[in-house]
Formats: C-alpha cells, sequence, structure tokens
C-alpha cells in the first residue's frame, strides 16, 4: 500500500538523544586525542543515532537522480536547451555522465527517475533502465502562473516517498540525492527566497554558466515568478506547487521518505537542498537523517545549508548536480560509520591515555 | 643498488606542460557545464600530466606511516607520554588503529616504517609486520642541541626514497604519507618558522590536545632550539636535521621518491606537511606530484600549504596523523582519475552544448 505524504510527515521523529550520547562515549574512548578525527566523529554520532546501532552499516549505497523540465526555461534562464534533460538522461543511462562515474567509484547504485521531462521516456521505462513516476511533461512557466497544481506538488512527494519505500525494502542503507533538469536552479533559488525572505538577487548564480545579463533576467524572472504567485512561506506545499519543480518535488519526498525509514541521506547541492527545506519545512525532524554532502559554488547554497543547520562534508568548488556531490562524500561517510564500530579503545589497544595535567607539570 | 639523495634531487622533473593542456582539452570537452566539476578538474589534469596518460590509474594505493621519536619531549611538549609512539606500533600492526579502519574503507595499504622508535621493534621488523630503517632510538633534544646529525638525515632521506623505489616496483600507483611521533608537532612546527620566518608563536598549536600553559612553554622550547642551532633556511639538510625528526626525514624522502618515479603522493596534515617543505626546498619540482589531502586544525598547517602552493581536498577538521587524512582523500583522487578516462564528451555523448551569447539572446 502506497503511503500517504500525511502518514510520512506525522510519522517522522528525532532521532534519539540516548543513543547520540551513548555513541558520544565510546568514541571519546577511541585510542586517539580528543575529538582530532573532526568531523568524522560528528558523522559516526549521527548515524549510530539513525541507525540505533553501534555498527551502522552504509555498505549498500545509492544515488536517486530525479529529472524533470521547467516552464521557466521558456523566460531564457538556462545556457542550455531544454532538450539537454532529456538527452542528460539517455547519458546516464548509456553510463557515460560524471554520477555513473563517480557512484561507480563510490561503490554505490544510480536510480534515475523520471519525475517530469518533456519528452517521452517509456521506453527506457519499460526497459527498466529508468523509473517513471512522471507527473507532466514538465512544469509550467513560474514566471506567468504557477509551477505545478498543489496535486501535483503531492503526487511528486509521494512519488519520492515511495522510491525511498522501495530501496529501503531492497536493503539500501545509505541515500543520496541527484537532479537534473535544465532550468533548476531557477526554481531553487526562487524557493530559497521565499522560505528565507533573503533577495532573489542575493540567493540567484549562474546555473550552468550564464552571463552578467542573463543573470539579471533570471533575476528579474525569480522576482517576477515570486510577486505574481505570492507563495506563502509559511505553506511548504504552496511553494513548491507555485516555483518548485517535479525533481525537486521528488528529492523532498525521498528524504521524508528516509526519514520516515530511518536511512540517512546524502543531500547534493543547490536543487537537492531546495528539496531538502521543502522536506524541512513538511517534517522538522527530517534534518536529523540529512548529511550535507558539499558546499557548492552556486551562492544561494550556503544560505539553504544555513537555514538546514547542516555543515558540508566536502568543498570542492562543484557545480555540476546530477548527485555527484553526494556520491563522492559517500565514502567518506562509509568511513565514519566503520571508525564507530572497527577502531579500538585505549583501553583494548594498550595505549597509555593523555596525561592529567598534573603528570605534565611532574614531566617538565 | 640503493639511489643516492643526490642522485633522486638532481632527476627530479617537473610534469610536462604538454600533458597538462592535453588533459585539460579533454576535460573541456567533457558534457558537463564548463569547469563545474570543480577541484576534481585540477585532480584529474594532474593526474594525467604525471602519469603522461589520459587513462592514469591510481587504483593501486598505499599510505606509509612513518614513526619516529623525539628528544624534545624531555621538554614536557606533549599531552602523552613518548611510550605512546611504540604503542601504537603495535596498534597499527593490530590494525585497530584509525589508520587501519580508513585506509581499508578507502582500499587502500598500510606500510608501517620504524625510521626512529625509542623501543626495540626488531621483532614486529623480524614478522614482517613493519619496515625498519631505524636511524637512532629517537632524535636528541632540539632545545639542547642538534635534533640529528646531518649523515642521519641523509640516512633518513634514503630509506623514504628507498620505500618509494620498492613500492614503485611493485606496482603501486598512489602513494599517502603518514606518521607517529609523540612531540612531532613540535618538530613540524619549527620546520615552519624557520623555512617559513614566522614566529613560532604564530605557527604552534595545540598537537594531541595540551593546555594553555603547556602551548606556551612548547612555543618558548621552540624559540629555544631555533635561537640555539641557528639552522639555515637555505639549507634543508641543516634545518631537518637540526630541528627535525626521523619520521619527517623518512616522509620527505618518500616524497622525494615519489617525485622521482612520478607517482603522485597525497600528503598527510601538519607533520607530513613539514616533510613536504624539506622535499620541496631540496627539489622544488617535486612539488608537481604532491596533492594536498586536507587542511588540518593545527594553526601551521595553512602556512605550510601557502608554501607548498598546494590546495587541500578535505576540509574535516581533522589533527590525527597517521596517514588518515591521506587515506581518506583517496577516493577522491580515484575518482579524479576515472573522470578523465571514463566520461563521455558532448559529442559522444550525443548532448546539445551550452548555447552561444546569441543564441540565448535569440532564445528571450
Amino acid at each position: 500500500m502506497r503511503l500517504s505524504l500525511a502518514e510520512v510527515v506525522s510519522e517522522i521523529r528525532p532521532v534519539e538523544q540516548a543513543w547520540r550520547l551513548k555513541a558520544r562515549k565510546r568514541l571519546d574512548d577511541l585510542a586517539i586525542p580528543a575529538g582530532s578525527l573532526g568531523y568524522l566523529l560528528d558523522l559516526a554520532e549521527q548515524l549510530a543515532a539513525i541507525k540505533e546501532s553501534m555498527t551502522p552499516s552504509v555498505a549498500r549505497k545509492m544515488v536517486v537522480t530525479m529529472a524533470g523540465d521547467h516552464g521557466v526555461v521558456a523566460e531564457a534562464v538556462s545556457a542550455f536547451p531544454q532538450e539537454v534533460t532529456r538527452q542528460m538522461v539517455n547519458n546516464f543511462v548509456a553510463g557515460g555522465a560524471a554520477i555513473n562515474v563517480i557512484a561507480e567509484a563510490a561503490g554505490a547504485g544510480v536510480t534515475v527517475v523520471d519525475m517530469g521531462v518533456a519528452a517521452d521516456l517509456s521506453d527506457l521505462a519499460n526497459q527498466g533502465k529508468i523509473l517513471s513516476y512522471k507527473v507532466a511533461y514538465g512544469t509550467q512557466n513560474m514566471a506567468r502562473g504557477p509551477a505545478m497544481t498543489r496535486g501535483q506538488a503531492v503526487q511528486g512527494l509521494e512519488a519520492g516517498i515511495e522510491i525511498a519505500n522501495l530501496l529501503a525494502r531492497s536493503g539500501i542503507e545509505l541515500l543520496g540525492t541527484g537532479d537534473m533538469g535544465i532550468g533548476n536552479t531557477t526554481a531553487s533559488s526562487a524557493i530559497l527566497a521565499v522560505f528565507s525572505g533573503l533577495s532573489p538577487r542575493q540567493v540567484t548564480g549562474r546555473g550552468t554558466g550564464i552571463d552578467d545579463s542573463a543573470l539579471d533576467n533570471k533575476v528579474e524572472v525569480i522576482e517576477k515568478a515570486i510577486a505574481l504567485n505570492r507563495p506563502d512561506p509559511a505553506d511548504a506545499l504552496d511553494v513548491l506547487s507555485k516555483v518548485g519543480g517535479l525533481e525537486i518535488a521528488g528529492i523532498a519526498g525521498l528524504i521524508l521518505g528516509a526519514a520516515y525509514f530511518r536511512i540517512p541521506v546524502l543531500v547534493d547541492g543547490l536543487i537537492s537542498s531546495a528539496g531538502a527545506l521543502v522536506a524541512k519545512n513538511l517534517a522538522p525532524d527530517s534534518v536529523d537523517y540529512m548529511i550535507a554532502a558539499h558546499q557548492s559554488m552556486e551562492p544561494g547554497h550556503q544560505y539553504m545549508l544555513q537555514a538546514l543547520g547542516l555543515k558540508p562534508i566536502l568543498n570542492l568548488k562543484l557545480r555540476l548536480g546530477e548527485g555527484t556531490g553526494a556520491a563522492l562524500a559517500m565514502n567518506i561517510v562509509e568511513t565514519a560509520s566503520r571508525i564507530i564500530h572497527k577502531m579500538l579503545t585505549f583501553t583494548d589497544a594498550g595505549v597509555t591515555g593523555p596525561e592529567r595535567r598534573e603528570d605534565t607539570a611532574h614531566h617538565a
């Protein structure tokens, strides 16, 4: 039976503080100077608390790359034409894209989902090469009206939840989010502007690489879309449907599903973080299950991470999407999981702990 | 026949600019927005140029953890007693230390080397569990005289070169440096102060976690060692022998050997970067073969990376050493190597490239 959005949102719980403390106690006993493994220790604590286990495995890894088109491309917001969304889905299926290569290096699978590509991809779906949860052939142009209906937004979110359910049942222990959709930095910046109250100018970047005048146009398009649609920041479904995207809905749903099924989820860059913002606004405790993969070069991303309260693992000046940052961070998350269950403590290893202050003075 | 330091230093060559350009041309053609894989593209270019190959493999990976003791621990510069160096070597051999767990997650081996531990480790060496290139039972106390003789420094460097030679012959394609030695942040900060001209106060940190008064003492000890020994910053062997360490000599030699055998080498944190500074001062072109694994929490490390002209891959607030940062960055370097030879170009993938400016204007 398909899980409803309302059911999932109402059931998401924060991770148990008792498990955080239990994990931290073991990490504090490891035979290293206190805290010297930095952020790996925080990740290990989070993984143990999510999985309620001192041996939290994240060996089975999957990146979910959600694809969708955007009516707002009619406003010339991207350096690439809309057909590139479909072409890149074919590239993902052929295995020659960045996400394929990076996920393979990480030992992770890639699941490609048609959430709303403006082309018929039923052949790929019938061949089992992609999942099809197509809600529409792209969104409507948000500069002229809502990007989608509220019903379509819910449909997109529930598709993401269903995918999390399928992957949880197949034994996936770590999820990563990814996106493909020409025009989707425009939707993501709009979502951020609405939730944060920051100006579109402040949160909008060059996406795939537009020039100064095209950037001015992109900012104006976002301003226009917000002024016209008046999305309500207190109503995440209203924001998602008016200025969001179908792949963003899928990503938000996947994250909610991950929280519901207690699977840690690596959030990729700008577009994935827009999905994470929607998820957080629907179910605030879902952030306990999120891990920020990287700090994107897109200027809005830092504000998203602040709003989510997440620290990025990597800062490699990526701005590609597809889930590449999430895949790249997976090995580090996996390493953190091994630290808590495979390293020896001072006692186990027969290593002398740090000297107390009196001892140090005596030593001198 | 054993390679001499002089021979290796005189034979180290910069990587070929022509290979950099050839690699960059392919990277520019990949089916992604220009530059959107950020620092991964720089790494891919460096790997291709080092290996003079458009399919540069770094799949066979080894971390070399060099251990040595420091006479300067008599001045109470560390929170841990000297015996911890030996105990940690045993922990490495038992497989329960951070470097074992992190290297395993990276698919890398760990080679532990006794460069100068102040204990008899011949049993471990005879059992083949560690390599022994012991130069002495620890250095002398640099606050009272030179840490070692010039001959010992050369012996340590040539040991590192020989290990690089052994590993090159065994097919290792990517090296990582690591260290273990109570007191070695003191030696590393002293090396940095001499080469950079920065004050010991500026470049000295808490190492394994000393308090404010112990930090003051550590700074004074470094000031005293430099004032007493007067190491000549124009003579790297003089610096290494007067205020260095045996594991630092081994690391510097390993890096020189990596450059000689054209193997990329991931430089870990503060202590490894002190070794890298020695290597750079002996053979400036050796930096072409170095990759900075991470930005350590130790305050001196940023100045070392500046002096080396290297950008760190990770910033995870690590300050452990052992080679943990190098091991953690290996998967990312390996991913970069795959990007250049496995990803498709726009033409290969049948993906439309970015629109020219006229097109974009027309689109609007």
